[in-house]
Order: structure tokens, then sequence, then C-alpha cells
């Protein structure tokens, strides 16, 4: 007789599921955490390079993530305006909060899956 | 009007969700692709070293893995017998093939949970 998973595991420990999601366009890294953050903060500051210093990103580096967003998108997710200075104001396009929203409801039956299964494997 | 997310990502393109899942004990690693590797690699050879051997994964890190999941378990999951020159055998227990069962569940459940998310990413 097979016993259950919750009699082997010890009682008074907690056990629980936990993971990493993220998507990916043909295989490669395409949306995470990362991105989803850097997109929030190009909203919130109209700026690529406030947003990427407000999560210690290297300029460089946001603007490859925008590039690769836009290229995978048939519309410009983060357009940005030339300027003088400090560069022009960026902003984030309706598909690109399409595609933040997508990313949050992932996450969020992601959080749901996690749970689910952690019950699986708790005494109580 | 908002857009359909699939209408926003290119149609050329494959989108996916993918992932990376493990339990934790406590907050801590306890169980994912390793251990499960070494618990199969036990079963078949009756022997610590020579799973440990098969996976190239030195000898004391298995011996640091076998500890911990028979620390969390209300019964010892792998049992050595003391041996001689080459050591005792080691007997995977029902115990931890209850435990390997439950964790090939959960990861089933997260490939539909990657292929459903998926679909809802991809234009075709």
């Amino acid at each position: 007789m097979t016993k259950s998973i919750r009699s082997v595991l010890k009682p008074k420990r907690k056990f629980t599921v936990n993971g990493r999601v993220w998507m990916e366009c043909n295989g490669e890294r395409f949306f995470g955490p990362g991105p989803a953050e850097l997109l929030e903060g190009v909203a919130e500051t109209g700026s690529i390079s406030k947003a990427a210093k407000g999560m210690d990103m290297s300029y460089k580096k946001a603007w490859k993530i925008v590039d690769r967003l836009n290229g995978a998108a048939t519309v410009p997710l983060v357009t940005t305006s030339p300027g003088g200075k400090h560069g022009g104001g960026s902003v984030v396009s309706e598909e690109a909060k399409e595609l933040m929203r997508s990313y949050c409801n992932m996450r969020e039956a992601f959080k749901a899956f996690l749970a689910q299964q952690s019950s699986f494997f708790n005494n109580r």
C-alpha cells in the first residue's frame, strides 16, 4: 500500500513549491520581471534612462530590452522622441500595456499554481 | 479599445511561457531535478556512489542531498547498510518513491500550465 506524501514528510516543516516563469520568443528570453519593471518605470517617468537608473540597470541594457520588445511586436511598444541634452521623452504604447497585463495575468496564474501544488505537500 | 495580446505580437514568431519549479522545505531548496535524478540512480544501481558518478555529481554532494531528504521525512528515504571496500548497498524506500511520484505529478502539472499559458500568447 502506498503512503500519502503528507505522511512521508515531517509535519512541523513547511513544504512549498516555488519557481520562476518568463516569456520566450523563438526560444530566447523575451519578457520577465526585468522588462516588466523597466516598462513600468518608463510609463511612470517618461524616460528610459530614468527608468533604468531607478532599477540599477545600465542604459545600454535598457535600450537592448526596448529594442528586443519593439522587434517582436507589430507596433512599437516604446516610442522615443529625439531630444536634446537629456534625450527626448519615451512613451509606453497601449500595446505595451496589453503585454504587461498579459504578463501580470500569467504571473497571477503561476502564483495560484504554486499555492495549489504547495497544498498537496503540506501536512496541515 | 484594448487590443488582444495576439495582435500585439508578431505572428511569425513563436511565443512560449517557460520556467522552473522546485520544492522547498522551510524556504530552502529541498527537491528538484537533481535529487530526483539521484534517487532514480540509487533505485537503479543500489548505490549512492554509482548514482552520483552516473550524473557527474560528487559523492559528498550526493550524501548531502540524501541527508537532507532523510532529515525532512518521517522515515528514511534512503537506507544504506555499512559495507566493506566499496561501501554497503543503498535502498530507496517506498516513501521515497511516493515523494518521486508526487514530484513527477507536480512537474506534469507545470508542463500543462506552461502549455496553457503559452497558448494565450500564440497567434495561431
